[in-house]
């Protein structure tokens, strides 16, 4: 079959899917290979119209430094690991539960919420997509920042949902008063991403109650490393969807694990759409292993705070070396250098087995998204920094 | 907030879907209840028009002979178990391959075929999700039998694919020249669900050639209980995608992984899809369950014939029972009684603590899917079943 599967060359590479183009990268193709597969007369007319998204790398190599993707240095609780290592047996034969009561109830009880109040799946970008189907698509236009999720304009183009990118501020920051016009609905992530920057409490609340008739999603992934979470506000605005994930502050990225927290009515409608999809978006294992994670307060709030601090050394360690690093609340970095190029940055640090992720966007090409490992591994990538800062002022 | 979640009774109860109809069921709520979670202004207009799939019931009950949702009674290879352990570390921290290479590489190689030839995905319902999404909706009506897989009409509403259900014959058969018409794409299960009857590959080869320019879906979830796969077709058609699961031959249905099988076109639409909806669909321990589970073929061959001998064990002793029992290549057996109602029959074992499938549906509403187990759950469903006729009879 390989005959049939061309690899395209230059600027059209990137409109294929990353996973297309995982399979080309391990192949030898003729430089002139000719391209069949970007389009077909059996796909459905969407799939030529979209844009899939670009997840950070994430190669196999060893003595790797990876800083690009947010993953937490610490690990899941070793109670998730021997939850997880009680679910590996014959069971697995059976279906899980496809309501998934024990997750939802767990998250619900730990904010004085019912079950009715949570919504599970497959990692918080699946939670996320049926949000926008469920949610966000209206006649008026969906508005979040333009430097977000990117993810956001994807899902956008997967459901045909009008969107309005809503510039941020001169200081990289959400102003809230820029939301003040006719919409669909509001999404935007606090701390954002890729900018770490966090709104107080109070102008999330403003928000929701400046738009009481459309829905506002706040995507909290990054909450637990210093932003307050708005769930406290879910009992007050039928309005308000709060989505957080397993994969950072619970260190279970490889599960697969995020959820939605919302007055019923907002619940039902991502279970309608959930329901027409798959019934069962969460494993067996993957279930066990966040009920013990959610459950294994100590380790959570330990590792968070290490993260923390790890992060505020790194900030100042940063400056020293002529970074303007943005205020985070994350559990990454987003900072420029005073004089040199990002992508040149980025480039020496890969070619010493260090990852760090760059954007080549307007407004952010010259900022760099660095996520928090262990101490260790932000000693050895100020290190590497040094070293590449001093040859690329040669 | 349990007040602001309101049951509906009646008919309307129906609509709810089946995640929050599982938080109802375990409450009191006041009979003359009124119901307001049935519409929001909040939602995307689609929502109020789904009719969310059904799946069989998942009790949580000791001492069930379970024979309602098509499980393998063998669960899975021990080898899966291991590969499951030996994930189950601190690397769960980190995100899984995107691209799941090391599943798509084992599924191809067996095949003969290139990792660019199988797309995987959360359950073979995810991988059928997008497959309605990437390439069965044309201008032209996607065709399928009117009993079958009763997700597929689910599938259509979500994504709003016109569709239209071509009848199976007196014999509860597909007859490929029924599909001789204008369509869009045409997609049936082989062997077909919930009758258990297969067509012979040279049926299937005329259906993909009688369409050179619509894609054929071939959904084989159970196709290695009795039927030929379609696979090996693959490399003559690049109108034919072929599905498959995990989750009934190699006894993995609480571990979510489904495939799909086709040319690089085809896979390249699901792929665009996946990555606009989920970048990373199979968690850590997915993929190295279902790898190891694929590579187990001794622990596969032994027990799907284990299933098959019982199943025609129990094909006999229905017959004797006076049941009509439809020919089954699969893991279950669909079959009638001569004199009595299904439902009742149905009703009557379920107050045995013996589940079995019935569809309250036309044309099959006297009809009753019984799962495979093992020897020992098919005797007890014998003597439950003898039970229930004398006392129904009487």
């Amino acid at each position: 079959m390989a005959g049939e599967f061309r690899l395209l060359q230059g600027p059209v590479f990137a409109m294929v899917s990353e996973s297309t183009r995982a399979d080309c990268v391990n192949r030898d193709y003729p430089a002139n290979a000719r391209v069949d597969i970007l389009m077909s007369r059996f796909w459905s007319s969407l799939v030529h119209t979209l844009t899939p998204y670009v997840a950070g790398e994430q190669p196999a190599l060893r003595d790797l430094v990876k800083l690009n993707t947010n993953e937490n240095p610490y690990g899941p609780s070793p109670r998730a690991l021997a939850a997880i290592a009680a679910e590996t047996t014959e069971v697995l034969r059976l279906y899980p539960d496809p309501a998934v009561r024990s997750l939802r109830e767990a998250i619900a009880k730990s904010h004085g919420l019912d079950a009715n109040n949570v919504f599970v799946g497959n990692g918080s970008d699946e939670v996320l997509a049926h949000v926008f189907q469920a949610l966000l698509k209206h006649d008026k236009p969906l508005l979040f920042p333009d430097i977000t999720y990117s993810f956001f304009p994807t899902f956008c183009r997967l459901y045909g949902i009008d969107f309005r990118e809503i510039p941020l501020d001169d200081v990289m920051a959400i102003r809230i008063s820029d939301y003040r016009q006719e919409c669909g609905a509001i999404i935007l992530p606090n701390p954002n991403a890729p900018t770490g920057t966090a709104l107080p409490l109070s102008e999330i609340e403003k928000l929701i109650a400046d738009h009481p008739d459309q829905v506002v999603v706040i995507d909290e992934a990054y909450v637990d490393f210093g932003a307050q979470s708005a769930i406290p506000l879910v009992a007050h605005y039928p309005n308000l969807l709060v989505t957080q994930t397993f994969s950072k502050s619970r260190g279970l990225a490889g599960l697969r694990v995020g959820f939605a927290v919302g007055q019923p009515q907002l619940i039902e409608a991502l279970n309608r759409v959930k329901d027409s999809f798959n019934s069962y978006p969460l494993d067996r294992l993957a279930i066990a292993g966040a009920v013990a994670a959610w459950e294994d307060k100590e380790w959570f709030e330990d590792k968070r705070d290490r993260v923390i601090a790890t992060r505020e050394r790194l900030s100042l360690a940063l400056r020293d070396l002529q970074f303007q690093v943005v205020p985070s609340s994350a559990n990454f970095l987003f900072a420029r250098h005073a004089t040199l190029v990002g992508a040149e940055i980025a480039g020496e640090l890969r070619s010493r087995a260090i990852l760090i992720r760059h954007f080549p966007k307007p407004r952010i090409h010259d900022y760099l998204r660095i996520s928090i490992g262990t101490d260790e591994e932000c000693e050895k990538l100020l290190s590497g920094l040094a070293d590449v800062i001093t040859s690329l002022k040669r």
